[in-house]
């Protein structure tokens, strides 16, 4: 998808010095192209094995929603903190810049068996590693992890013990 | 949609205290009601009208995404300040729960002519409001606003002079 690749822009120094930031942002103003990777993104094997899709906010939110609509999943999300309500549960990671949590609501959590965690990228795993810990430590399976741009240089793709696929190898 | 109101949970108190907070995310953990109530606001006048969807970070990525895809319209985005990188504008709004900010790209505004505004929730209108703003300071169009949910008694919808529709009035 050559088409896709030209839509992914590069900024270097943000959100801060020393960062290159993909910006994903400009496939979704390109409606066909969209179309094309959403249908691609929803018919992927990582997808149809896994009972349920957890998108990571807020660009995760994104692509895993019009999968979920696409495939026909139902889909829970992962927060930044103070911005779901109910009881939660917490992860910590440290991400290329910085350090951060997650938050998940424990009952939406508890509803699916398997998740397939979709996010906009692959860097160094940090935030689906956290995910994937949340569910695994709350007895739920994680069936792989789908992006649509991996950082190939940072070998995020190593840390994890499930399938991992992206569209666009960076 | 009887069903999709009844996916609506009711926080009393979050995210601070006098603060009924409506949890739209129970939709989207059920497939089937949130592919019924995606392909019902895609077809939806409103969208059909506009030559783009703008919608508002973070919840209204999850509505706003599918729409487009099922629509197949472009989207850009409103995202609260720090989160996007380019050259941005940025307008400022008043909350039902405090004070924000909202940026755009610059160069996204400029590709399309006319935007129908996406979010989850009509409560006061403010982030919709701060939206159009932008959209119209920019000489571009708002052609209206679509919302999942609407809290009538707040009279969010008449502050704006295009047309406002709602999936459930609460």
């Amino acid at each position: 998808m050559k088409k896709l690749e030209n839509l992914i822009k590069t900024y270097y120094g943000f959100p801060k010095k020393g960062i290159a930031f993909k910006d994903v942002l400009g496939i979704i103003q390109n409606s066909e192209v969209f179309r094309e990777l959403i249908i691609k993104m929803s018919s992927h094997q990582i997808i149809r094995n896994s009972e349920a899709i957890i998108s990571i906010e807020a660009r995760g939110f994104i692509f895993g929603s019009a999968i979920a609509f696409q495939a026909m999943k139902p889909m829970i999300v992962a927060r930044k903190p103070g911005k779901l309500p109910g009881e939660l549960i917490e992860g910590n990671y440290n991400l290329e810049y910085g350090k951060n949590s997650l938050n998940i609501q424990k009952e939406a959590l508890k509803k699916f068996s398997s998740y397939v965690i979709v996010d906009d990228l692959l860097a160094t795993g940090g935030t689906a590693d956290c995910v994937a810990k949340l569910i695994r430590e709350n007895n739920r399976y994680t069936s792989g992890l789908l992006t649509v741009v991996e950082l190939l240089e940072l070998k995020g793709r190593y840390r994890f013990d499930f399938p991992v696929e992206s569209i666009v190898k960076i």
